[in-house]
């Protein structure tokens, strides 16, 4: 083994911690197409994104100038309850791929809710009880972002209605029933309580739900109940705004050793972990100031960006949200249910994809039991049982440092492991049995997603 | 809320990780009276005890003079992995609970087998590797254990073979699924696969199971293959000697801040995790250097300290290993399957056990539904969904912080927050639905018990 000069894991000091977010937004080489309303086709209004969104969280979407944006007291306390998240080099997965790179991942799962996402929970519930509302709804795929908004509405004390998509609610009673614990009240979607999912219930009877159509239904609740809002778990530029605290956390530890990422990988749902790992050496790369690659992960499943049409759609299946320009594969794709895990959205965050576009950001998708195989390898020396979404990062860094091996380059790696998969014991059963299968859509299917992309402009 | 001087978290640094285990039996008042071949009924030898545990723990499990026991480099190594754990001032606890009284506590649950478990855990299977074992055995009740082993067993390359108590398999088939996933084998028990097991479903065939027959049946089965061995997570001394890592952390930090405890508490099953946190508490106490209380909290459903003889009992229902004296309630008794969660031993540390009865211990013993009342409470807002287990502290305390509201004493409490509850919410789902049920057994039921502890001397 390596000598350990650099600690196994590092966490800054309460006092060290980031008390700005880091706005990308401020240093994008041009300023990502704004949002349409889907009815005028014109630009949104911050009054219209007000209807639906919390204020503070509007204004923060709308920024594109100033270049860090304090984070509250009242969130930097709540923070303290699971952050600093620590930086680990991964000197037993070095060890164990052989390879003469460094590899370093910064560990966001060390919380109740599992992952990341609670870094935007807290501040969007935070910025909620602000404004006065006694309550928020939202959806949430594989559990974790319900989970997490479940866990700061109880801090900030609001009501919070969770739609979950059904399959995933089905096969994760337990994620629900965290949840619940915590408070909020779960409600399978489809359901019957809104028009969106009455209107998808009676074409697909027996669909298992979908991200998009969950969306649908907790914007028509969050719209019609006086005093309530909506709250997204990623894709949005406000919600990467508080995921950089990950990205900031991450350099204030490296570079106090000296150490600068040359490639930096995280896997892409809706891309706000990875756009939050990024983003201040994002920033870096787009002044010239450094030559980092930046490769995000995907499931061969839901290859939004490597094989998705850059352009505007719908942020949801029932195109009550407004149209968005990014990577998609039509806001009507859905890949079957059992794939994919957290990262089956349709779409992308604006900035990644753009960053995509502009060909700063290189893009991968994965097959799951390629991903699966890289979890288990990395568990046994890890010691973490990590996320399925995770996993796919893994996979595509034991890729990198293979390479290295073969190469002789000691390429500095940095990867975000977002969060653990206690939770996903049913999928991880699939893989131990043998019976989890890959899925890739066909030209075909993919066609059939992208007649659901409106035809703008 | 307070000013928050102290920070919420405190980790050490790596470099200030301890490197011994603290040994509290060199510090004891008198020896505990040693262990009782079941057969002879004289002191069990180290070649006894090595044909059934590694050489390297009867050697620590015998020594009564060593007040230091290094923490080899090989176990230091894998503690990095998920060691340091934080030491947190509860302070969103404190406003809660309005209460004038400083709350710390200890979180061993930041690890993917969610407890504490997995200090001894590491450090048995490395001292399996050491010996030249292939395999080892062992039992494991709510499934922490199994988990924590099963990691260690991976990141050493040992085979592992897990008898987990039949309820708590059907229960929990995530745990199960988290242990196989580290490449454990897992048997419910009791199994078809041993004497023990076979012995027991022919008396009581409907048997949830219980962990005295876990053990036994791990017992039998580690003496019969050769080159391997049994490993226990609890009860001997070798395992609270492991465990003691969770205190000298604890002291280091709080030393650094100049905080010491009025009063520690703990959960207690077979006691080594409270034995942990204690020890270099104790050890002051026992040399007239403080005045610390300290607190034992069991389930009222398993009072083994509270309601339990002090006696010579076996450590397993079947009645095959050694006689330890201990409290007990008999090594026949076992609590319904759905109470008591990984608090469900019979019998009790003979370290604590000794404390407990020369009056340097209190004991509490607090009803299941006051417990997970007190888990809600705590998870809204300090965040951490603890174990239930771990809850029993947390009730505890509760008490004793609302004391010191009427009382207005600033009195410093540090309990040990030993896991997670990830893997526990088919109870928390009994809990929310209102239908958990208090269990607390009959002295006719506790006289059945104790009809089944020896009659020795």
């Amino acid at each position: 083994m390596k000598d350990m000069k650099i600690p196994y894991k590092t966490y800054l000091t309460e006092s060290e911690m980031p008390k700005y977010w880091f706005n990308l937004n401020a240093f994008m080489p041009g300023k990502h197409p704004p949002f349409l309303n889907g009815v005028t086709g014109k630009p949104c209004t911050a009054e219209e994104l007000e209807k639906v969104f919390c204020k503070e969280c509007v204004k923060q979407e709308l920024n594109f100038t100033d270049k860090e944006i304090e984070i509250p007291k009242g969130i930097r306390d709540f923070y303290r309850t699971f952050r600093p998240s620590p930086i680990v080099r991964a000197y037993f997965l070095e060890k164990f791929l052989d390879t003469p790179a460094e590899i370093y991942y910064k560990f966001e799962g060390n919380n109740t809710s599992g992952s990341h996402k609670l870094n935007s929970a807290s501040a969007q519930a935070y910025y909620a009880k602000e404004q006065g509302l006694k309550f928020i709804t939202t959806e949430t795929g594989a559990g974790q972002w319900g989970t997490a908004l479940s866990m700061a509405a109880a801090f900030y004390g609001l009501g919070l209605e969770v739609f979950m998509v059904k399959a995933s609610a089905e096969q994760k009673p337990y994620r629900k029933e965290v949840i619940r614990t915590y408070g909020a009240n779960v409600v399978p979607s489809p359901s019957e309580t809104t028009e969106a999912g009455r209107k998808i219930l009676k074409e697909f009877p027996d669909t298992g739900g979908s991200l998009g159509c969950a969306i649908a239904e907790a914007v028509e609740k969050a719209v019609k109940i006086p005093g309530c809002r909506y709250v997204l778990g990623s894709v949005l530029d406000h919600v990467l705004l508080h995921q950089t605290v990950i990205g900031l956390e991450s350099k204030a530890v490296l570079d106090g050793y000296g150490v600068y990422p040359d490639l930096i990988v995280g896997c892409m749902g809706g891309g706000s972990n990875f756009g939050g790992l990024i983003a201040p050496y994002m920033a870096d790369r787009l002044q010239g100031k450094c030559k980092t690659e930046f490769l995000g992960v995907e499931p061969a499943s839901c290859p939004s960006v490597s094989r998705g049409k850059y352009a505007y759609d719908y942020c949801d299946s029932a195109k009550i949200t407004p149209l968005a320009k990014m990577y998609t594969l039509g806001c009507g794709f859905m890949p079957p249910s059992e794939h994919a895990g957290g990262l089956r959205y349709h779409g992308m965050s604006p900035i990644i994809s753009k960053l995509c576009n502009d060909g700063y950001i290189g893009v991968k998708a994965v097959k799951q039991t390629s991903v699966f195989k890289a979890a288990l390898d990395f568990a046994k020396c890890e010691g973490i049982l990590p996320a399925p979404e995770s996993a796919h990062a893994i996979k595509a860094v034991a890729d990198a440092a293979i390479e290295c091996r073969e190469t002789g380059e000691k390429k500095v790696i940095l990867f975000g492991l977002t969060g653990t998969g206690y939770f996903d014991l049913a999928a991880y059963k699939q893989y131990n049995d043998g019976v989890m299968k890959d899925y890739v859509p066909t030209d075909k299917e993919l066609e059939k997603g992208f007649s659901t992309i409106p035809r703008i402009r």
